[in-house]
């Protein structure tokens, strides 16, 4: 883990976050104080050593949202007190992925945390594993195949309020279960997944941690010079075909962005940067980095891509929540 | 235009369709039996010797579908009779494609057509032209992004179901309007628009012609070898990620092959095969051209890919339909 | 239509023509004073409000040039004067296209202009549509295959001497027929088109509006600079095969840089600029917009890439040409 | 898990094993009777329910060979006899993997069973993870960089000669530890690394149970049909450019082929096969596994590619071993 | 070198030569009995023992043609008669090259042969290499750029008539230069070039030897078939764009077919064929080498590509001419 | 050949070489002053006017290294001294090549002077000809496929120490030979030719001229902005998964980068930069030029690509060693 480059230590962001942009927020969790209603079904499984809960609660609209819940049990050595709540790590998720099969999810828990795995609604089944999670909204307007242009011209309408509401009812689930300690509760992700974990930072007052990996969507001003690729690029091809609509484009994801979410969050965080990354570019991850208002730290890989795979930053992660937590 | 080369000859569909699909088809249409409520709003146009009309109808579930009708002014020599009504040409779109606007869809009208351009719902925006009617359906399961496997695990919620409902409405839509021939209604698309094009032939009794360009989603028996290509791409990612819905997949689309509308259509239609199409195979559109019932004729492209422009191709449509509608 | 972004702004060329610029084409117009003898060949077409001649006229050296000209019949509620002379688009080529097929140009007829399509010698059949014309020229040395090396040692035998004459006499053919009035007449292009557009309205003096797309061989004052794509790549490879022989091609190009055109042209001018355009880069595009003597504006895509189709600029242009020549 | 295609249904091999096949490898493990010395060093982990040793041991020519040991301790219920011995897999790896770091492997420990997992000796840091194994082996003819063709002009010099010796005493390695049960040692591997599970299936007495996803190096009896992908490229190169030793490479894999392993092992082995394999062709691992003497069964998917992620063959594995083990 | 595998033993071309092919040319050679008019100029080079001659003659339609006759000195140890012709390869050369330079063709007179180097007209300065003779010839039709469909649509104008006679003619310069042994005249080419030296070895009476590698143009008898890559590309693309033309063009095409040259062929040949040619198919030039009327054999080169450099074939190829020449 | 770029002039490394670079290379040469055992074995070769000798010599730590040497007999009118020592080019390869065979090699001999062509060890078969030179030095820790991080974790262990070694004593091998005139010592190579080179003409106090073209490996002070591109991508790959080691690797890198090599030069030197050069940047060799010591030229060349074939670099090779060596 290196320092950051001169040339990314010092950008900040042209813009500054829409004047209602707390307010939008704080009317938007309001609207959404339906029930958590959570269900935890414990599922049979190989684990040896946690509990598996097929979990799920109401989302954004009251939408049922799919999630795992791991629970290790305490260690053999670990005392009388067997049954003290443990930490847990609600993990978010990279565009296109679904929260798979329990199997998938292990590090976490072989390190004593729980881990509650959150579906991204309509996502998984494109990119590495399914997800369990429809997203019964219907759109207003026509929009590029994918989730970043679904009701991209109202913030209002926006894919992500939706699913921002949704991670900060994860964290509420997380809260929610008798064997997590609720004062231990870090938010984690790469790509969108560190988006996520930026939201539910900066929405949610009980985090105590934020892993962030490579965010996506942060320090979105000018969408003429996004890059090519996905999911990105599902915002240019919209911008292409709807040129009357960039302003509009713009002014939804203002309430979105990275950057806006990292001046709102106060827990200690932990970010990765890729120097290679051709999605997330490293000037939008440093950017946010320098924006975020609590306590961090950051690792910077000067040779690898976007989201490629990276034990060194797993265990900084695992390092870093001991120390947050101060349980190690 | 050439023949079948003989390796495409004797192609022929090694499944049937399902028992129940004329009963399917049948309550789906039935039970779409709501008004169809269309509206024809003359729009401003540049057009000098056309009038366009911004057109919705109501598509299935009642939801709108924008379209254009563009009506040509009868030539100045045509005569006493002026108001005579038109053939009309309904045009179903390629995946991923928008209505666009007038101005994109000057064919037939210049050769004395009407034309009425169909949306096809959620699309445009992400290929060619941006497209003006939303899916307001959300979705039951987690899916692909993009239309093909929206959900395909019920012939009853499938995405196409709506769609073809759709396409048979837009039949209906042309025949609304007083200015065009209900004797003459012509039925067009070329890949997904081919598709709808045979559905609307197969299941709106009064198509005369119909003319089909590659179509997709034909002849689909055996997933696994579906070229790795959009619009199948989905499919093949989607069955990836979830083997187990691989069988609930074929189930549905053999509600939707193009093979079985061929085997229902009774209109003259005229085909056209690219030979060198890597995404909808020449044997799939050659088994289909075989099981067609009506009258028919194919142009066999042997240099062309899918979807290529083919000028020579389009004029073979115009004397096609001259020839089918008898006019000149 | 967005603005020039700041970083394009403030662009101008770093170079002069040749002080005998004006008199290179004031001779070579000279020299090719034979006489045009115009064919207009009434075709039989598909059109019903329009009249289509298989045209052909004597281009430079007096070699045939093919075109399409299409009239549109006055619409039904013009009036009594139905005999009167229309505006007319000359509208040229991409590299590679052909004049194609008389149904592949309807715009401008359809909404009240004739169109003449006229193609670009020799070229046609390796893009979207096939041409009609030769290029009887042999040529003197070696080239790249394709049209930009062809005698680019020397600007009295460089294929775009006889290409730009040809296109001054498209402009004399519109001219010469009766249907057209002379007073309107327009030129049109993308790409190469752009550049032939450029060529038509700096040298010839009767052009009443002009529509320059993306424009080719703009600026062209460092050769190693040209990005390595299509037409470009065929001066890379000439001057990396024919090192001693880049300084020629420089100071041949000098006397066909759309630069040195726009600053001699005098109608008015509708640009546009693709911001993603890896062919004809921005800046070149925008250092030809601020030398264009004329009136002008210009749009500007941010999100298109080079020659894209654009249903925007179509109708952008649709009206830029009523509002010049104050017809609509 | 579907079943095998009827194309793939009936391959055999065209080739038998050389005549000395076994003699050959029976000398070579006889010739690596050398002391095993193996080395287990408790490493301080983040792992709250498993022990982790920094493993070696003396591999072929007596050469240190790495791996970590992750013992999972007993389950909090697990009842009296916690200090019971555990099975044990035997993880080998895909081609250029190392064995990275001990949270990269914790689904055996968190299904109960212990894990080794062995640096393939030289490789890492090509590919997902670093190795900590060098090839202290120069090599006595230039080969293509990689693995494939070190030393295959002659089998007793041959790369996979070591490094199948380095696998059966990583199944001797696994012995020699107390936690582990000596008659529940399963060997698991994909590509590369289903090889050299095969290897040390077929080669080692005492193994329980054999995991074999999507073998390398299975059936080559003509080079000039191998794919031209990674690691066969290697391969093909190698042959391009000495074409007078293709006899001599031939004859040197055929005492390596997976074939001839398949059919000298015995334990019960679960393959799998996906059919868009592009690198180790399905054709090639369903003749392997029809030659496999032992029980089996094999996951065949469909819509995969090679070593793509699949949590299904996941779990099946995690299911067959506690089958085959009979301990759940 | 090995043998033909049995896939290819078999092969024959599925189509006769047309009915006048000897007349056609026979009559184009005796229309091309215009002096031959050579001049051979001594050129200053830094070559020790050879002497360069930038040489040139009248090939077909008079046109000059450009090549590089390079004679070694008789070698020291020669003897007495240091004045005696020496054997003369007559180089042809691939698509788009160019005769280059005297010291891009060292090899022939490194072995004791004198070579010339013979330019193909219009070609140089895309590939490899710069040429020195242009193609004065215009077209008489609009053809995809290059050199493969000029003049295609009738054998008398096409572009490889004028090749192959200054082929033949190419033949005659060699002959006519005194140092040459008009008894030992090699013709030699790969691809195009493969081709040609088919073409001068049918025409021309006086070759002693041939070496043909991968030669395109053999045994086209379904356009629709052939690979879409260059210079294959070129016909696909004229197809497809003017596919009223297609029987037209395989008229031609079969006046100059590598299958029939190789009928009429009678010196002894050595061939090559790369089993990964992705242009120029082994099928076709298995074919070709079967049809070859003279005592023949063939390099078989398993792993390799079309035209990649073989320094084996090389070796071969000056031992089979020493063979023949019986002067080593 | 043109001037450098003004971009390209002032460049400068931003670096000084380790203070023990000398010592490091004397003591380095020092400990391998073994004896050099050359062996020249007269090898049949089909050369009329040249002897080949099949070459080897004891190179870094007495390994065997293969070469050809090939020296021309004079040329016939060479006059009475015909025994004389001629000048002897060392010619270094680049990545992957190796010595192949001696028709390979014709150039020097052809312009009279000697070639020895110097297997680069371990390397050969992976790209152009096959070496006949293994590495029979075992590595230390696991690397990335090839050569450049082959021992880099140490200068006295990396492999282009042994490489450069191997280059200097290939210099004592010319001078070895009877044929070879000691005082006419020329070294040349490209890319990583071109590297040996600069390291024997600053290692080796008898080299006369240096021929360096497209230098690789200089002026590495940034490991993160090396192109993802072979070579340099085996660096980038042992970097992204090897962090902990960056710095160990630049420091190994110091002791071999071309830059301090070229202060170290002191004979005359040709140069040659190409400006598309995406492997060894155009600013990477600048900056070697500017530092080179000798009296130095360059050839920049604006159109080419890394080790693109020019002529007109050989031959400005050619005529630079007649002008250094002051013999034509």
């Amino acid at each position: 883990m290196t320092g950051l480059p001169d040339a990314l230590a010092g950008l900040r962001s042209a813009r500054r976050a829409p004047a209602d942009f707390d307010a939008f927020w704080r009317d938007t969790l309001d609207s959404a104080a339906h029930p958590l209603d959570p269900v935890f079904t414990e599922a049979p499984s190989a684990l040896a050593a946690a509990t598996v809960y097929d979990t799920s609660f109401a989302g954004s609209r009251g939408h049922r949202i799919a999630a795992w819940l791991i629970v290790p049990r305490p260690a053999p050595a670990a005392g009388p007190d067997r049954s003290a709540p443990v930490p847990c790590v609600v993990q978010f998720l990279g565009y296109g992925e679904g929260r798979g099969a329990p199997l998938d999810w292990l590090l976490w828990p072989a390190v004593g945390r729980a881990v509650l795995v959150v579906d991204t609604r309509g996502q998984g089944g494109a990119n590495l594993r399914p997800g369990d999670t429809p997203d019964p909204v219907g759109v207003t307007h026509p929009q590029v195949p994918g989730f970043v242009t679904r009701g991209v011209l109202d913030p209002a309408g926006y894919y992500y309020r939706d699913a921002y509401v949704d991670a900060v009812r994860a964290v509420d689930t997380a809260l929610a279960h008798p064997a997590v300690d609720p004062g231990r509760i870090v938010v984690s992700g790469c790509s969108q997944g560190g988006l996520l974990a930026l939201a539910a930072a900066a929405l949610h007052g009980r985090v105590a941690a934020a892993l962030v990996e490579s965010p996506f969507l942060c320090d979105v001003t000018d969408a003429a010079r996004l890059p090519d690729r996905q999911p990105y690029r599902e915002l240019l091809r919209f911008c292409q075909f709807h040129p009357q609509h960039v302003g509009r484009v713009l002014d939804t994801l203002a309430y979105f962005d990275g950057v806006a979410l990292a001046e709102r969050a106060a827990c200690p965080a932990l970010f990765s940067l890729a120097m290679r990354d051709q999605v997330c570019s490293p000037a939008s991850v440093a950017t946010t980095y320098h924006h975020y208002a609590g306590p961090k730290r950051i690792g910077v890989w000067p040779f690898a891509g976007h989201a490629e795979p990276n034990g060194y930053q797993r265990r900084a992660e695992v390092d870093f929540v001991a120390g947050v937590l101060g349980d190690r």
